[in-house]
């Protein structure tokens, strides 16, 4: 008879591996599930013939979209997903059919049985020839396959034109690059009539994938519950997904719990991949380096369907605005339909790309006017207290102690005596904490506090630890408000039924918006234990970790938790905080405040390339960071050294080789992601401070840190080479060509 | 693709035939689970051999003892449960081993295969006859057979003998008797490594259930969620239950879900039925009328293991004198195991049966002193603001009211010429809401009110609905603190992993407790949403049923919860509010206010008698009762019709006919239950008044509404024939023997 127990703390859980992700739990009766998705990348759905997958023994549920609700929804206002394919596939993966079996192996058979007949039809794959009326439209109801067309100006670029003395641009290109979270993609659905559908899965937003899948079924949001197990990485890749619709679906028809697990290849094919863009950016300056506009185009390829690249196209035609003085911007982004998979959210969320371009433009600014391009910087960057171009407002800055800090730890005067082959490159970044506006109805957080019989302060919440060490985090932050160790403090989350509303875990916005939660309950908490102890004893007593000391005695929280319930009617001492931040949405034009605070960075890198091979080797990193107070050191550090090494992987060597919406490399051997011989010793500082809205001071640290990552390596690049490349990623065949051609642009 | 949905308020859902009880609900890949019980009402067990039951192809689960945690535990203060018989059976239906299988019938022929070796040993059914040396000790460490020993008592009872003009007493019987609830025993258990215990299973008292199945288990509580469906009655039979112990043990052994669930032949001989007692119980009187003590010595019938059976011996010592000065009261309580299956409580909870001695021994006084029975009983009576013997608090009490009313409604004055065999009799009745003591621990209940998406409010509670209406009688005092009707209101409870903490059902707790917790929220409720429209548009509104209108705008709940929501980070609005009562926990000499408030009734019944068989019929029957003010007149109507219906059939039909501690008529057709011939024409008048502790002056109803009932029946029988029977129930035999015996007693 099993009755193991783990050990409250999730990071204690990883390291003794007793975490369980949504892979490694069984239900009793359960089934595999699979996908049959289209090897076409548009084409006609002639016939579905499923007779044969039916007959095999051992196979319990086979669908096609004939036998589920045919609804129109998604996770955003663009409402244009279904269950499976209807009359037409619109991209070389999309979802036909799906099978659940007594066994994997039986799910693959099936799945061969499936007959179905397709007449091909005419492709697009680019985004910029998708809106060309040649193009064969996706979705007959959206003109020029752009579901989305953001025009934007402040100032007057036409005009700034005129007066700018210098002017650097260009077309910048983003590869599409897979997330490359650990754990693939995975659901272990189960449906009943009394609990409807619960679902295992890795969402980091999951009270939004609950109101989504919800709408897929047409039915109540509390008849789904979804339970979020601890998630082996996500990067933005598990937000809200299909295929937790689809093993919902088999359940519902099998009447058994299916679990559906991606192998790398199916993970890599039919999980979505970060947009690409195609950027064309213009910065103009005056001759003494001040900048007085910048310009630019926005084509994204948004695949066959919407999840979240319409954020992405937004956050990348306004973000870098947050970071110096443009004083004129115009931008416009075309978010285009296309025949590939569907793409979405990645770390920097728009913001890395666009900074991609305008840092590399900047120190070709600074390049031609022969100004320090740390300097150049400091001349136009933000500052304390200012409310940026697009509204953001700035109650903490300390950008300029991030370049000042950087330049030291990186030893920057050095820049121009390096070897031959080596370069340092600079850039800048910015984030925010938390987005008002992904979820345009509301923002902020709610956290519940309550003291167990056990003598275990728990801290519920709704946002998800996918990874980022949330849960510790949280439980410094309920400590610290305490004033004990957080040893006593279980953080739970991810159980929709169970715990309160959250927004979930994207825009970097968890300890803010959370940790703001967390802090409100806490002292709440504190504030009624306290009461409850002068009650008792006339005294408020003295903390001292698990203990309240009263004169001689110290009283246990388990003593305290007995005397508390046996007061209130058995009910726990709990507390429950809403955080509402004073945030504004922003407007039609995109002005507004969107997050609490706006951290800031300033990384250098510094490489040296190989001119035989074009190969670059990355040889120091320094990041210095304006996060506000830092909670959580050895986690702050830690997502800083992530994001700088999934930016060098991103930066000089990582993409989905796509051939007519194929993904030609779907595996880890033909993908090659950084490894330990990669990345170099990266050295970070914090310049630390207190936002006035964060928890005890803090700002995010998740994002900001990639942001400046492909600006610093392309301008060390650069600065190595004497020439410049436009497009990621810097594969040694791309430097080896820059360095062999006469003009590289 | 099921997705069915049911109404959302339990009243309407039985009356559409939507409930789903326990064995309505099935899981995916569930097992059906048996019991092997013991022939044997005491035996040592030799060996046990479940080799040929596991052999048997769809057998997924053999338990015996030695498969199981063998812990101590129980669900109160005697910790003498085990999860199967170790080295001795103790009764014949005592639980050996347990099977799951795919089918019933596998689980029956399983069952048989298990083979038992059994060494008879001596055993013992009667109480009184279990605290003899001679006995068989069930418990080595448990003295005679004793668990409690009950001595109490107030003022001197040997001197007031000495001044008691009249005496009159005998040797009361008790009959045990199966509480006839509707829906068997079941149980649905699924546990897995997740979620832990999972456990769908009719408890109106789940946390102590969880409480209890965890130490059963040696695991923390929050490893056990017990899920309770809508309960088919109970009348007490349901509390904590070892088979649904068992349930769990085969899912966790089996690793699937598995449903258990009774027959009418395993729920009467496993059930526990009403704890038997012989009470020997004296009242003394001056000649005017005025008593001057009370003496009882009760012996309990325990069976082989304790539930609430010490409780019951308690509330039988001392509940009566609630009702009546008798000035000086001595009891003792004599609670003995025997080899009999466990007994339990039954609405009445031991008062009911000790008002059957105490009315009857009142009515030979007055008979004797030839002082109209109603008037003896006004002269001896408490009154409102009266501290009783043992400490009730009496801050209401129309009991006097309650005597003239029936009188009025029974026509009482025709008493005296009634025709031949026909009889009138009047009994009285108190009882609690809500018993301080029942759990030591804590008192009181806590209720969530929230404004769901919908714009339905859900009260959550922690007390359970076990057919009494309770989540009606709740709907409607959140209406009634709200100014709405109730229609918008859903009452959600049951489910330990959701819902607050309670109590649960039990000493008529429901109303007073629960409700009490339901107003205070239903108050905060309304305060916190009026605040929140003034803070939208400067003024409270005013409450229309779903709308609350500002000026000429009518906001409706749907539109205003999501207001809530955009401006709380998407949590909904939602308080909870803690009723804590100003009860006092009994003392070691019983003396307390157990109660926040005490209901009375007066009943009176008209039977005929049929001399030539014995044969006694109902011809009418009316109550009035004080509980307060009536909150769900229907529902308290009812519990009244159900209460006397329920009185009949214990006090003139029937018994669990019980030889060497075997069941002899364990059916439906050997058990004679009341019919609706056997029910005469009802009336029910309710004497309203405001109690100060009830939720809008309520008090409790449920079991008040039983306690007069014996002492009336046998009242009118007695002043039908002129004769007394002192053993229930008076069936037409033993009422023929009275007639034809020339000594009554």
């Amino acid at each position: 008879m099993n009755s193991t127990f783990k050990s409250p703390h999730a990071h204690v859980q990883k390291l003794t591996g007793e975490t369980r992700f949504v892979e490694d739990i069984s239900l009793p009766g359960q089934l595999a599930g699979g996908i049959l998705r289209s090897p076409h990348a548009h084409a006609r759905i002639v016939n579905i013939d499923t007779t044969k997958a039916l007959e095999i023994e051992g196979v319990h549920a086979v669908l096609t979209a004939a036998d589920v609700p045919r609804l129109a929804y998604g996770p955003t206002k663009y409402k244009d997903w279904n269950i499976f394919a209807e009359s037409e596939v619109l991209f070389i993966g999309d979802e036909v059919a799906a099978v659940a079996a007594d066994s994997k192996e039986l799910v693959q058979a099936a799945l061969q049985m499936i007959d179905v007949h397709y007449e091909g039809l005419p492709a697009v794959f680019d985004a910029e020839e998708a809106l060309s009326p040649e193009s064969p439209l996706l979705y007959p109801q959206t003109e020029q396959n752009r579901p989305m067309h953001l025009q934007l100006e402040r100032g007057d670029v036409e005009t700034a034109k005129k007066d700018a003395e210098i002017v650097r641009g260009g077309r910048y290109v983003i590869n599409p690059i897979y997330q490359g979270h650990l754990e693939p993609i995975a659901a272990l659905a189960s449906w009943s009539e009394e609990e409807g559908i619960t679902l295992w899965a890795g969402s980091h937003i999951p009270y939004r994938a609950r109101e989504t899948y919800a709408a897929a079924f047409g039915l109540p949001e509390d008849r789904v519950r979804i339970i979020v197990p601890p998630i082996g990485g996500s990067f933005g890749a598990k937000y809200v997904l299909k295929m937790h619709i689809i093993a919902a679906a088999l359940s519902m028809e099998a009447k058994r719990p299916v679990k559906m697990v991606f192998d790398r290849k199916e993970d890599m094919i039919s999980a979505h991949p970060r947009v690409p863009l195609k950027m064309d950016v213009e910065i103009g300056a005056t001759a003494d380096g001040k900048f007085v506009y910048k310009d630019v185009v926005v084509y994204a390829n948004a695949g066959a369907r919407i999840y979240w690249s319409p954020n992405i196209v937004a956050t990348a035609c306004t973000r870098p605005d947050g970071i110096y003085h443009f004083n004129n911007v115009r931008a416009e982004g075309n978010l285009c339909y296309t025949n590939n998979s569907p793409t979405t959210c990645m770390r920097g969320f728009g913001n890395a790309e666009m900074l991609f371009a305008v840092e590399s433009i900047i120190d070709e600014i600074a390049d031609s006017l022969k100004i320090d391009p740390a300097e150049l910087r400091r001349m136009n960057i933000v500052h304390q207290n200012e409310r940026t171009a697009h509204g953001y407002q700035l109650d903490s800055c300390k950008l300029e102690e991030c370049i000042d800090t950087v330049k030291k730890m990186a030893n920057w005067q050095r820049r121009d005596s390096l070897p031959k082959n080596r370069g340092l490159g600079l850039a800048l970044g910015n984030h925010v904490s938390g987005f008002r506006g992904i979820d345009p109805r509301f923002d902020g957080s709610t956290a519940v506090l309550r003291l167990k019989a056990t003598g275990d302060i728990e801290v519920e919440t709704g946002e998800i630890d996918l990874g980022q060490g949330l849960s510790q985090t949280y439980a410094k932050i309920a400590a610290r408000e305490l004033g004990i160790s957080d040893q006593a403090i279980i953080v739970k989350s991810g159980d929709t039924a169970r715990h309160p509303f959250g927004i979930g875990t994207l825009a970097s916005r968890s300890t803010v918006m959370g940790g703001n939660a967390v802090q409100l309950a806490a002292a709440e908490f504190k504030r009624k234990l306290s009461a409850f102890m002068k009650e008792l004893y006339g005294t408020e007593g003295k903390w001292d970790e698990r203990f309240i000391v009263v004169g001689e005695t110290a009283h246990s929280f388990k003593e305290i938790a007995t005397l508390f319930r046996m007061k209130n009617a058995g009910e726990e001492l709990l507390v429950r905080s809403t955080y509402v931040p004073n945030t504004e949405l922003p407007d039609h034009t995109y002005y507004g405040n969107p997050s609490p605070n706006y951290p800031f960075a300033a990384h250098v890198a510094e490489v040296e390339v190989d001119p035989d091979t074009g190969r670059v080797k990355l040889l120091g990193y320094w990041a210095a960071h304006d996060s506000g107070t830092i909670l959580n050191e050895v986690g702050a550090i830690s997502q800083v050294n992530g994001a700088v090494a999934q930016g060098i992987g991103w930066v000089t060597m990582e993409e989905l080789k796509l051939e007519e919406g194929r993904v030609m490399n779907p595996s880890i051997m033909d993908y090659r992601m950084p490894g330990a011989a990669d990345i170099p010793d990266i050295q970070v500082s914090f310049i630390e401070g207190e936002d006035p809205h964060g928890p005890f001071g803090a700002k995010s640290v998740g994002e900001v840190a990639l942001d400046p990552v492909p600006g610093a390596i392309a301008n060390a690049i650069a600065h190595a080479i004497g020439k410049r490349g436009y497009s990621l990623p810097f594969t040694p065949e791309k430097v080896w060509t820059l360095l062999h051609t006469e003009e590289s642009k």
